[in-house]
């Protein structure tokens, strides 16, 4: 026990020495190759609900460990209700870091006020993507809110065992002949188990793809778990060749979901699979 | 600070929390993608001194934790001078945990009684490799033990600092004409600073390509710092192509050298790196 002990000691005091330098070090000064100024050929980011056991500042410190600098805010860092004074302080700590806020969400919507306060905290975030799950009975009042602030919806699928949007067809189906500004967030390991293949719903759902978030899974079913990207049943090479294809313009936001009280080294594996593979894959298109 | 301080404690506590289960799972259960019975395209394995800072039992821990099955057992977790008792409970632990030591080093080796020493250690431990650094006036010895005992040398290049061995072309033109079990590891961190570029040298070091430490680094030069693969100037789709290309019949060994007191998160974005390059040349290869 004792060696365990020392090892966790270690460990953590390892982390608190790095964390600082590690800090400033990021905030601007280091640039991932292939995301120099030419732009990232497919930007990584991170869904905010990976931090969820975790408050912003120890996100801000995980995403700078990994240089990952594009954030889709989740409502745990910044709740809805949030005064401007808040919402100010929470948006500079980020921006301060060098991260974008590139959406928030995802944001449940059950009724009309849900829709209303999570339009009207978009707009005083300043992003223009909400990542979001309306029930589908209120997709004619989504597209009024969406109409009028001018701020786009990524409707955000979960898995098979999920009533409203089990897979991204169950959103396409519903938001196809509604404003260009409404469309899908392909959570690719939801979508895998629901009996989609992700690089295909690429292709599927291109005109209406905002947003990702990318993952893996164990199994193509219903009892597929959350893995590290590349251990699972995801073919990441297709994913990618296909969101080269369609020159996605979104972020590719990794979110993992396995080990979430310890989450930083599967992070960082995964996020470094996702950039070996989509690296290689732009070389090939190239 | 205390927020600093709670973030500490849920890492170090999580990890601990993890630690356990992620040990019996992977003894032997979770097979990485690409590493199936057929044999994986490019094995990964780590440099032991990777862990300098910690014991084999953390380091065991930390193989476990990135499902990496080969190691190059360093003389810090296991000295030379150790009792056939001491070996035995090491190389048991080790081969408990599902991994396979497939080398010992880097050993440095500056007297005959020092190259006594590291064969006859090689054999007890029971491995067909030694990564050594024998003083160039040794080679003629060396060759002799490598007859005597049938245990391959793989030399380790350093960097342009090094009065030795700076790149690997240094260690090529001194064992081309010695007996075949005497060969190359090839630093490709270190000779990329000491102006050889490291895809090339596989090709130019086929024959004698025994192991390889793999790294990234911020520079081709004498001051390039060690980096998370994927994040320096290092080309591993070239890399890993010619790999493939010679069929490299060895151990890719990532060796990562920087946050030593806290690599694990570091090694976690490499191999997640390296495995997804690889994997997509592999397949591009098919």
């Amino acid at each position: 026990m004792s060696t365990r002990r020392n090892f966790l000691l270690q460990t953590a005091l390892g982390f608190g020495a790095l964390a600082v330098p590690g800090l400033s070090a990021t905030a601007g000064t280091i640039v991932k190759k292939g995301e120099t100024e030419a732009g990232p050929l497919l930007p990584v980011g991170m869904a905010g609900y990976t931090f969820a056991k975790f408050n912003i500042d120890q996100a801000i410190e995980m995403l700078n460990r990994i240089n990952v600098r594009n954030l889709s805010l989740k409502d745990i860092h910044l709740p809805i209700n949030s005064t401007p004074g808040q919402i100010r302080e929470v948006t500079e700590k980020i921006a301060n870091a060098g991260i974008k806020i590139y959406a928030v969400g995802v944001i449940y919507m059950k009724t009309q006020t849900e829709i209303d306060n999570a339009f009207a905290y978009a707009k005083r975030v300043g992003v223009p993507l909400i990542v979001g799950v309306p029930t589908p009975e209120l997709l004619d009042y989504t597209e009024q809110k969406v109409k009028e602030y001018n701020i786009k919806i990524a409707i955000h699928n979960h898995g098979p065992e999920d009533k409203l949007y089990p897979g991204p067809k169950s959103v396409y189906d519903l938001i196809r002949n509604r404003d260009a500004r409404m469309g899908i967030c392909l959570d690719i390991g939801h979508a895998m188990r629901a009996g989609e293949e992700p690089a295909q719903a690429v292709l599927n759902y291109r005109t209406r793809l905002f947003d990702l978030h990318i993952k893996d899974v164990t199994a193509a079913a219903k009892d597929g778990k959350a893995t590290e990207i590349g251990r699972g049943v995801i073919d990441f090479g297709k994913l990618t060749t296909n969101l080269l294809k369609i020159r996605y313009p979104g972020i590719c936001a990794i979110e993992y979901e396995k080990d979430m009280n310890d989450p930083l080294v599967g992070i960082a594996e995964s996020v470094g699979y996702f950039r070996g593979v989509s690296r290689e894959v732009s070389r090939k298109g190239a």
